[in-house]
């Protein structure tokens, strides 16, 4: 994603200046969120999609960073619920400031990036944002109950990564077209990819859970899975009849042991369960490429087919 | 407060419809909060507010429901941090749901009420609103670094209340007027006198968690003081000559016992503590009457001295 650098950098120059507190936690919180990596996909969608319209630099900055903070508050009071201890690669604030000062460093994020939807948005796009954040809530609820539920379906994890990520991916690309003037089919088919896009990245997410290199994720292997989340490789093999009473008797217990994550990750593998998430994945993102064929051909649809031929290949 | 019953009923109802899930829990959280009582003070000075300008019955009801669901989301986070196991009598969110649960209905209840904001206040009005949400979760995590510490001032108590309580006073009058078209002088009495009313009430409520009835209160005796929230009473205690040395050593220990809250309790009631704490509450509530005064003679004008004269009396 280096051809986004100069962006990135912009980006992180403004969410700093935007966020100073007089709080010194605050900034270090905030500090520790944004030099903590992350690839700012959201905003660089955003960014992307305005491109195809008529393009405001100033507010569009100012959307994206406003998308990305919304997305940080996401993770910081996520890591709570799941008493993520890392997130890519370093301490989480719930970890380091514990879950107390956590929730307002959640909540103060949320205002921040609520005074740029202000400042920035139409009525219409305020709308869709609330919509959104309601939606991403009810989601977020809907995990945490469905935590051990090993009768979990492929329908209801669908459901989950839609609203939990695949959402805000439809709205960041929703905001940047509709905010600079875009209307029917060109709205429609940036929206769309937006959200294709999120349910792919989701899955190759947790995909990388069980595949990825420990030291590229910066998390550790199975980790959704020890926190009771089963993920799509986790309900494949649930699914699959060679497996599934062993893996049953595992996931019943509840409070697994390292061993038990080893043994569920090892059948995870010898089984058919990441094929099939992969192949999965790679029907959203042909659905996202679909969509990308009946936008004007150019340099912003060429960045969204870098974004896809970066997706189909990360390792982290 | 007898005298707004139909407005609360009116208004409890359309935040039920208003914030209708299709998560169960969701539902359940909600009802528990607005079945809890609570006074509506928020939502009532809106009302009354708007009525001095050109009234939108359906606006108001919408803007008043979104404080009132904004402070609701306030409270919820706040009993994360403090632990709470009541509130205004009834078992608190975290303590029935646990904190993970919790942290999201607080969200849910923000984006709510974000909802009702979007869809009827100015540009002016959001970015007020905005504004303040910040400086309350800035405050909020003041409060958090300020516990335990007996070096606290009265100057670090009314910005702390300032924050907590005061800012979504006075927004509350500041959006009904300025929503219904009022502007310079009327504007100012009335955001005002919201602002200094929610320094006489928070005054009010902290010298309660020593004199009151916890029939009445719904709250322990002394129970901020447990969590090591030092409010008026204390402070004025920790500068009394004659108490401050005993007063110290008992809080300098931080983790108090049942004897420890008896003694302090004791101390604060024997000293001139109360007193001294009441004529500062006195004191902004005669701030609150003299713009009073500036307002035009009529029925809202009347509904706000009457809630002068409830607060100088109120017993919970």
């Amino acid at each position: 994603m280096t051809r986004f650098n100069d962006f990135r950098i912009e980006l992180n120059n403004y969410m700093k200046k935007h966020c100073e507190s007089r709080r010194d936690i605050l900034n270090t919180a905030i500090s520790d969120l944004i030099n903590g990596g992350g690839k700012r996909l959201r905003p660089i969608m955003i960014n992307i999609a305005a491109s195809f319209g008529n393009y405001n630099k100033d507010k569009i900055i100012q959307l994206a960073s406003g998308i990305e903070l919304l997305h940080m508050a996401t993770l910081v009071h996520d890591d709570i619920i799941d008493e993520g201890k890392l997130r890519r690669g370093r301490e989480t604030a719930q970890h380091r400031f514990g879950k107390n000062i956590a929730v307002f460093v959640g909540d103060y994020l949320l205002a921040k990036s609520y005074i740029l939807f202000s400042n920035n948005l139409s009525r219409k796009g305020l709308n869709s944002l609330n919509k959104t954040v309601r939606l991403i809530c009810e989601g977020e609820i809907a995990q945490f109950q469905e935590k051990y539920n090993y009768h979990v379906t492929v329908r209801d994890y669908l459901k989950r990564i839609r609203r939990k990520t695949a959402l805000l991916f439809g709205l960041s690309t929703y905001l940047g077209a509709y905010e600079s003037g875009l209307r029917d089919n060109l709205l429609h088919h940036l929206y769309n990819f937006g959200l294709e896009l999120g349910m792919s990245f989701q899955i190759q997410d947790d995909l990388l859970d069980f595949t990825g290199d420990e030291e590229k994720t910066g998390k550790k292997v199975g980790q959704d899975m020890a926190a009771g989340i089963y993920t799509l490789p986790v309900i494949c093999l649930l699914e699959d009849g060679n497996y599934q009473k062993k893996a049953w008797q595992l996931l019943r217990q509840g409070d697994f042991t390292e061993g038990d994550i080893k043994q569920i990750t090892k059948m995870v593998k010898e089984s058919d369960s990441l094929n099939r998430s992969k192949t999965m994945g790679e029907r959203f993102l042909t659905r996202a490429i679909k969509h990308l064929k009946s936008l004007p051909a150019g340099k912003p649809r060429d960045d969204l087919y870098y974004i896809i031929d970066w997706q189909s290949s990360r390792e982290k």
